[in-house]
């Protein structure tokens, strides 16, 4: 469960881990990302931590937990528009005007062994398993996990789950070739990204199948999460979980060890807590 | 975390320990038992385990996710008023009629000594502790982990913790009698019970001190515990941290181990998954 991380989702993992490797000039000017939410608030804590400037590119869309989150470690919120690109654009240019380095939010090595440590914790846990499922946006995430998963147990079958409504990974490995995230609108707003041509590579080659799941078999995932395993775990990170499900009804387990990673717990809980305040007021 | 327990709270260690103990003639007549929904649902999946019949006498203003659950285990509904005492004066009108075993909320020895277990698994946990935060409703799991805790841990403090609009236990230990809860308005419906005179006694001896929290912190107690810990609370499983945290605001900690018990998760989340259901129609 991701969602119980530091920062509330994995991507704490790699940003730490990148910006441990700087050089003390670049530490000294200052990084820069681009994100919807997770990775911002991953690389500003990162950055809080070891003194770092950082500048964060956000989509005027991102959820406001997450930019108020961001905010509170202390980073420099610049705002883009909706579209993945044009944080991407953004970051590109500050960077080239300012010399920050860029920690992308997962096209690079280090992102992607630190978050890689999420499959190995599982193996420590509960030593082999048979399946691993893991969402799939950028392909950080699944890129290092797919690795190391293979590492650790060659034979277990990696699982990669997408939204339908922002499947350009399942569409890419199936034709092998990469496609751009275009108006990805689904509710899984860390998913909305396309791959990168390092995570297409290493994916193309470690996960056994890629499967989607609809915007209700999310949501659905999701509520079981929160009221049976009582979890808070926001969209993305309940997909892994409804491909499971999925894979369970259409071709079942035969006593397999399975595992899913909930890669995030950032959700918007100020209209819900409102309501509650509101009723101070009156009579339950 | 007892919310992460079955049936998501407490309750169900004390109901599973009584209905166990029960003759082979009381278990093929069946149980009742009177509750606004966790001992409903505790004593509702104690008995399907068992394989004996469950008769709950719920209020007619208890959560909706409560009921739902407590069918789901099999058990049959019987409503009564809003007051306390209304479903405990059905309780014995139909325990005299069928000959139903009463399984009471909390006033019973085997009920508490299975509640007091959650004390046990904090101390196999964390070894001493020196602070025991726990919620006051009907003194069932006060009575049993204050003595417990204070067989484990002679000197550690037993902080009982109760909301300021349900607060017949501060009354009632204070001037040394049993006071009823009469109206209590609070959003922790689980607390909304007075004492009993069992449950009275052992806290008169057993417990250091009673503090009351108001509906504001009860909800900033609930509102950091789904934000920065991810873990699904009701609100009467927060109010012993909203003591906690009163208590480190007012006197503060030296260095000491504290724990509270979270005594359950069952939130009716409806509403809030309506609206994730609503939102798949349009755009995000």
């Amino acid at each position: 469960g991701e969602n119980f991380q530091r920062i509330g989702a994995f991507k704490f993992r790699g940003a730490c881990n990148a910006l441990a490797q700087l050089t003390e000039e670049e530490k000294r000017i200052g990084v820069i990302a681009h994100s919807s939410g997770n990775h911002a608030q991953a690389v500003a804590l990162a950055a809080q931590l070891l003194g770092i400037k950082a500048t964060i590119c956000m989509p005027e869309n991102a959820p406001a937990v997450k930019v108020e989150a961001t905010k509170g470690y202390g980073a420099e919120i610049a705002w883009a528009g909706n579209d993945p690109a044009d944080r991407e654009k953004l970051c590109e240019k500050l960077a080239a005007q300012y010399g920050y380095k860029i920690i992308p939010p997962c096209a690079a090595d280090e992102i992607i062994a630190g978050a890689g440590t999420v499959a190995l914790e599982i193996y420590q846990q509960i030593n082999v398993f048979d399946f691993l499922f893991c969402p799939v946006g950028g392909g950080g995430l699944l890129s290092g996990n797919s690795i190391a998963a293979k590492g650790l147990c060659p034979k277990a079958k990696i699982i990669a789950v997408e939204p339908e409504r922002a499947d350009d990974a399942f569409r890419g490995i199936r034709d092998g070739k990469l496609y751009p995230s275009i108006d990805p609108d689904t509710i899984a707003d860390g998913l909305r990204t396309s791959l990168y041509p390092l995570t297409f590579k290493i994916i193309s080659k470690q996960v056994d199948q890629i499967i989607t799941v609809n915007e209700k078999e999310i949501i659905d995932a999701m509520k079981f999460l929160w009221e049976r395993l009582k979890i808070v775990v926001e969209p993305s990170g309940a997909v892994s979980l409804a491909g499971l499900i999925k894979w369970a009804k259409q071709k079942g387990f035969q006593n397999e060890k399975v595992a899913a990673i909930i890669s995030g717990g950032n959700v918007d809980l100020t209209d819900f807590f409102n309501k509650y305040y509101q009723l101070i007021e009156g009579k339950y």
